[in-house]
């Protein structure tokens, strides 16, 4: 099935590991704990104590460093028994102090793609995450002159685009949305029958792996490329 | 002199102590938080130094609660020269999740006020802090119905009023802002020349406070109400 793209006048972009990295250093200071904690536990069994402490806050937390990083708390005393000593909590706290005072590493074509757009089309940012996070990290990327606005939703499920689509007034088929994550930037928009283009991202966060089935569900109505500047010859 | 608000297309209302309690749980948090350091410091010491700390921590952190737990965990560890236990770090992540899953409690009135203003007016949540929080407040306090839509701000200074209406597309003398802070809520939007309602709730955040001098610049700019409810004889 050919995907018309004529329609589009919004477009919408992820930002982390889309336009720059960030899974990344998620990965990094995981390991950091992980040698942190090392005395108490393997690695392996403290990624997974780790991830699964951040699954049961995500409620509660919802996305961002500052969850993470009392999911990190959280979990070293659990792993260590109530024996880790407080010089080994303010490291986790400097870690996490540590990835939001990153610099920004900008992803390769993503600049050429969106000063080629940001003429012809309505670009917005839409990511989950942390408002403040999310806003001082487009200020260092120097790409906020390409986008209209920022919109930082609590999700990404169905209802939230529809939510958003609704309240910026934006009619689905002028909807184009670009990301990394098939979970979050991908199925969404195709299950309610918005476009979408795929630009993976070398590392995927376990919470936003899906199934095989529910991408072959939607097979056909989307869009999947290597790198984010082939975006330019399909639009 | 006489405020015209013929002119009002658009309200927007601050949340937290403006249509539901929230600095009151700081503060309980707050004097929780002095009773398990009451070995190491008295309590107006720790309040001192909890508020240092927020300061020293709010462009890293933001407002919101995780940003606050984490602040006092800092805390804790600085103030008892890093001999806190893990349990007692436990029982300060606990108080932070106590304050996300609080209920919500509308304040008088309000919800008189937003049934009456619904059907002629753009009813806007502004507010600062942490999105999912205050889309879970929203949701809790059952007042969702009457807001056209939730703007969350990284801060509420006159720039970000500013970028709000802009994008908004929302003519300067059409808005209305109706809050309890005066430098979050009232002070910003008489500076560049928008309408506010002052309606100040019992308890204020240190943060929070404006001198003198600010508020009598502005004078007669803006109105105070001892109720939510007179602003409907107001407009």
């Amino acid at each position: 099935m050919e995907i018309a793209y004529k329609d589009i006048k919004v477009i919408g972009f992820d930002a982390d590991d889309t336009l720059w990295v960030n899974e990344t250093y998620f990965r990094d200071t995981e390991h950091e704990f992980a040698k942190l904690l090392s005395a108490y536990e393997t690695e392996n069994k403290i990624d997974q104590e780790l991830f699964k402490m951040e699954m049961k806050n995500l409620d509660i937390y919802g996305y961002g460093i500052k969850g993470f990083v009392l999911s990190m708390i959280e979990s070293a005393i659990d792993l260590s028994n109530g024996r880790i000593n407080a010089a080994s909590i303010s490291e986790i706290m400097d870690l996490g102090k540590e990835m939001i005072m990153k610099p920004v590493e900008v992803l390769d074509g993503v600049e050429e793609v969106l000063s080629s757009l940001v003429d012809k089309y309505r670009i917005i940012l839409l990511t989950k995450g942390d408002l403040l996070d999310q806003e001082r990290k487009l200020e260092k990327s120097g790409l906020s002159k390409y986008f209209h606005h920022i919109e930082v939703l609590s999700d990404k499920k169905e209802s939230n685009y529809k939510n958003l689509l609704e309240h910026l007034e934006i009619n689905i088929d002028e909807f184009l949305m670009v990301g990394n994550s098939l979970k979050s930037d991908v199925l969404p928009l195709a299950n309610i029958g918005a476009k979408a283009i795929h630009v993976p991202f070398h590392t995927t966060w376990e919470h936003e792996k899906v199934h095989d089935k529910e991408v072959k569900e939607v097979n056909g109505t989307y869009k999947t490329v290597g790198n984010i500047k082939e975006i330019l010859e399909l639009i």
